[in-house]
């Protein structure tokens, strides 16, 4: 069954990876998707940059019914090591209605630091 | 009356209850219901997890022209346990239009960070 | 001239005033409402709460093409004293169109935690 | 190509240059800008105020495919000072549909403080 809620677009303009640090909770980029469809969805993610061309990764699969996490810092996780401490943007396709969530932890100095956004959706 | 202001579903991909920490204020999550009509709202939330199937919670109740605070860190008040520093996610539906947002504090270096989101609405 | 950018309702649901705390920067919540048209717009402003009815208060104004701050906190500001550290929730009413943001500083534990969402509107 | 994803009307009702602050990362605010489309973007902004008419700064531009952060607190990138700790309100008009956000950074009192929101857009 196709849910009727979500988006198949969704848009990250204010994307940058902090450095990891030192801490415990290391400095990183998450983006959470939730697929409330009985089928899986396929996910398109492209990269945009200041000063170079889009890159458009593999696609990355959500399982029907679950919510997946995936760690922007993670090179096995999307398929390409992003740079740390570099301005870009992120656009997620769907084939299926999603729901999606970007967050970031900054934890340079020593405090935590959260910054979410819902993100923009069509 | 009804009120024209509102939606009767509101999703929230990126939940994960914080550990409680030592300090005077606790880790948590929060989820905020506002009911601007004149009866009271049935809400059903749904909790979606990344390796097994959603779980729906026995419906919850938001009184006429209040607004109501669901702790969801007290299995007494949404009637299950969420496992803490497991990634989730919650779908809400209501039997009549509100507005609902989403709020974590974590306070595991003792410093407060707060997450906060609108939630994506249809 | 009226400003085709913008919304008549806005909704907050989730609003604490945090203590006001012994720091330079004091704990506080804000209202922001932009005005982009060429007259001025007259806003009403209903507080809910989790345990007794809706408050409406006296009607506040923002001037043609303006930016103008509420501090929740200032009984001469708003016309009402909201208690501390206690729930509640905001819809605000414009007779013309406009655009509102919420904020909050809570100095607590003397590290800034910001807390801010646009709202919903419609 | 024009995209079919993004809005030409982008609104931040809550700006204010936090200080800079003697730490190494700075205190500042920044409009981060995503063209999706195959050309370049033209983008006005206008800055509101609480007690002053409307500025509008020299349009700048976000090339093809590309995301352009401009930080708000250096003239040398949108063409005029904006004073610190003064509230402001900024909109955004692009003549091709974009996706914009808005951050600070506060490090007034050490630690990090993040504030962002996507914005209104219509």
């Amino acid at each position: 069954m196709t849910s009727d809620m979500g988006s198949t677009q969704w848009v990250y303009p204010d994307l940058e990876l902090p450095p990891a640090g030192e801490f415990p909770l290391k400095g990183h980029e998450s983006l959470i998707v939730l697929n409330m469809n009985g089928a899986d969805a396929s996910i398109a993610l492209t990269l945009y940059f200041t000063d170079k061309e889009p890159v458009e990764l593999p696609p990355v699969k959500v399982d029907a019914n679950r919510v997946r996490c995936f760690r922007l810092d993670h090179a096995d996780e999307i398929g390409v090591q992003i740079p740390r401490e570099t301005q870009y943007a992120l656009r997620v396709k769907a084939d299926l209605p999603v729901v999606a969530q970007y967050g970031r932890l900054d934890t340079r100095q020593q405090n935590m630091a959260f910054y979410t956004v819902m993100g923009f959706s069509s």
